[in-house]
């Protein structure tokens, strides 16, 4: 009986899509508007799902206030009224898509959730626009 | 040509987190403020999903009034309005965290929806919690 | 230059409807499946909106971090994981209805708040079922 | 690392769910309201999603500005606004359930997209009731 | 203590934005697509705001299962899966606009509800257009 | 029969609440993590209102077309993607608070709207904190 147990979270962030190896010519025609050197931002929703078994004695696959804390102090206070290319390091050579901090935080969580769960993120970036990784 | 259709129901039921093999004290100490004596409730909503073939004939996998029959039935007139602990016999003695409600629902309609369709049943306790069980 | 703030709040509790002069059957009768002694729940949604002048030097007409406290105090530690009809003292003779609830909640906040910013509650028991209170 | 892509559309079309090898009898007893000769109409939201590696230098799986122009010109503006028996030639001889209209626009797209990538298709006929076709 | 109750319903219908005392052309270029002699179609969300003081017994405004049931038999059930122009009277010379279906659902309301409680209703075409009727 | 018609949009921006006679350090314990030098953003939800009578031959109050182009020109096209305090003139010295935003945003469209209209704008920061201006 493996079950998914998903948290929902948020943090408002400003970024700018930017390889630092291309022209600013080259990053305005790929990412338009989005390669603004001034930076924009988004009210980014973030869902973390958990997969496995249920816990006979407490009925849960993984205790949601531990998620929770786990979420807030490893990513939320990490990247909530940021700019994520100035001040999270991961960022600091990694463009910011919303595919690549998918990535981010699904390795910043995968070593701190015991190994037997599974572990996917989903990242809004807008309501309209967004990505899942499962490590996969 | 497999699709998954899929059913948005809810019910607001109240109930509590509680082991009753343990103390009150481990209980409190486990669940939190979950585990209130004197209950606490939530407007769950739940998306039931069904997975086969079209039907040439009609174009549907399954007639959408025949599921929402069938959640009316089965599920909401069973838990709505409900105490989850007191009223709903499966939870006599399972805790309702919403894993296990979501494995009491899956079983509930399981044997109600044709064998050659997959069944899978999401279950949002709050709009940032939720689960998901498909029998797997 | 009046600008109205608005601030998003929840919690999660348990109630029945009953009036407590009249006799069981009375309140079966009125107020059906929410009358169930054993107690049903909901997911609150609370918007408190507060009214009044830009302050020129701050931007804001009340600071939002101040209200968001203030509502986290006095409503939602109050409140979440609470039987309202049980442990919520000013329910103990006054029948938790959507509308009651809404005035209880505005006069607990009402002396908080200056008295130059005017102040309503939404308050949320289902997202079909809402109710505003602004004291008028 | 595979990442899925997720972008939302939507458009407002009319249909009535019909099987023009029956008679408007039989369709009336299948389909009830749904077959109403007169036409009942959706706001339909669509999501689509796309699976695939991310690109080293951009960041992306697919830039969503390419995504977002091929559903609004092969999807939203061939069905907004439309009648979707008498205007959409698929759906001539081929009845407009979620279900078809969800391989139909999974089939209109798919030959646009890189055959590296997955396609899937989420199509929301109303918030209650929704289908996905993967091409599975 | 005047408080305002809400009740969300909705219908999913046909449409076509056409005033009959003009040319096909006058109105083709007046409404765009949106007078698509075939009709195009909506889901439609409507809230119904009733206005009034507590009653101290029941701590009502207005019973809200009275409020459904009135909503679903002189709403619901004469606009839901219908072809508004053709199908409902109101419609047969007057454009079905949001603007107008809202001050059409105010009346049809009006005369049903107690006049000491003042009416409002809101009326979604979709999640991004809406309108708001008081009978002022 | 003034009828109040309302239309949705959106930017997503970057900002830092500054007020640019205080220094730094007040900046920053007045505004906390908002005063941030390194900016953060938002996905910015808008609700523009206009309030008249209906116009008997269109039955609009306002051409939805009109006031759609109107929001896209004069308000989104200046926002989106844009660094508020660095890009947008009037925050070159007011400070971007939601308050101070929405009373630009009434601004910058109360003289193109007819003035026997009323106006009113709703700007949400975030799905939880959002305020209203109506000149008044």
């Amino acid at each position: 009986m493996r079950v998914t147990v998903n948290r929902k979270a948020h943090f408002n962030a400003a970024h700018r899509l930017y390889n630092n190896e291309w022209t600013d010519a080259r990053n305005a025609s790929v990412f338009g508007k989005c390669a603004n050197p001034n930076y924009h931002g988004h009210n980014y929703d973030l869902i973390v799902s958990v997969t496995g078994e249920i816990n006979p004695d407490t009925g849960f696959v993984m205790d949601m206030k531990v998620l929770k804390k786990l979420i807030r102090e490893d990513i939320e206070e990490q990247f909530d009224h940021k700019n994520l290319n100035e001040e999270v390091k991961e960022f600091k050579t990694l463009n910011p898509t919303a595919e690549n901090i998918s990535v981010v935080i699904w390795n910043k969580l995968r070593n701190k959730i015991d190994q037997n769960l599974d572990l996917s993120v989903t990242l809004y970036e807008t309501p309209r626009n967004f990505v899942t990784y499962n490590g996969g």
